[in-house]
């Protein structure tokens, strides 16, 4: 497959000119020159493109933070674990603040319990540490048992996803279908779990009549 | 309990300037007023200021659509049912577009075959559908089993969480409870299974050496 630019604005849906743009941002990798002011463009220009796109509009990640991940998954050098730390560091909120220290020892607790080698400075550990903070600020202190159920099943399918990326043939897919997992399965997974929610406040509640 | 505006900052870690501005843009209500330029507040504000900052901080969410989570919690026309419908809209993506029309049937068959009960316009649908969109654009169709046991888990311990909201006694307690497990928990969840992902990946594929 050869593609003028054109054509893959065209099987994308990406405007020519944020091609150009991503292009000149190193995001993705120039065509095949064919002529001074012309170029072609493949199958995998297509499939970044998409993935580009997936990051941005799925993810909300920014431009720089889609380098980043681009940046690692490009690298050969970098083992598919250190992809998904470079992923999950894109991903991480820029000046969220450092979690209050009861609430970082609460979360090395739990990790430990669970038996999850975690790296000390993962940005998700600082994440949850501050969401669990936040909830007992507000007087909602998570019941422990709850939220074990919930690791549990998430280190199962974390286990079932993991397994099943690293019996792909090529590093490239298989770190590309981790940070997928990661950006767009993570997505799903708040959607799924606020319809759950909406499906049992209406069984519950109930709706009452009025705009 | 009751605080002058100096104080009010002090104990909430929410500089003065800033609870100047909630005030004008009515997502604090005023103090009661004890000289011309002078109001007290209490345990109320405290709390609000937290449920604010906890939008903001952990759920990311703008002014406009904090504004829009307060002003239904604070409305006692609405059931909780209701203010859930407003969480949801407030968290949902501004300008995300409509998802294609067999990802958003996908949705439509999954969300009967569990039996869900969730409103023709919900957010969450669009949301799901346009991450299962964007997977399958990537080649990276969901494994139906394993989307089926994520849904189960997530079914259960909304269940859980709502039965537990929904028993306590005041339903502006039960409704900012219900909010706040939008907003917060699903961070929570999102950092968890960032985590358990890492302990997965360092397991079967091993950091490499190296920077």
């Amino acid at each position: 497959m050869t593609l003028r630019i054109s054509e893959l604005s065209e099987r994308t849906g990406v405007p020519v000119a944020t091609i150009k743009y991503y292009l000149r941002e190193g995001l993705l990798a120039p065509g095949e020159q064919t002529a001074p002011n012309q170029a072609r463009y493949g199958q995998d220009h297509v499939h970044r493109l998409r993935l580009v796109r997936t990051l941005r509009d799925v993810g909300g990640l920014g431009i720089q933070a889609i380098h980043q991940v681009v940046e690692a998954l490009d690298d050969e050098q970098r083992s598919m674990h250190q992809v998904l730390g470079a992923a999950h560091r894109a991903l991480a909120p820029r000046d969220a603040g450092t979690p209050q220290p009861d609430a970082t020892r609460s979360v090395d607790t739990l990790l430990e319990d669970l038996g999850w080698q975690v790296s000390a400075d993962a940005p998700a550990r600082a994440e949850l540490a501050r969401a669990l903070a936040s909830l007992r600020d507000l007087g909602r202190d998570v019941d422990a048992q709850v939220f074990r159920r919930h690791a549990e099943t998430l280190d199962a399918l974390a286990a079932f996803e993991v397994d099943s990326v690293t019996q792909t043939a090529s590093r490239t897919h298989a770190v590309e279908a981790l940070v997928i997992g990661t950006v767009v399965f993570e997505r799903a997974l708040v959607a799924l779990r606020r319809l759950a929610h909406e499906h049992h406040s209406s069984q519950r509640a109930g709706p009452t009549p009025g705009p």
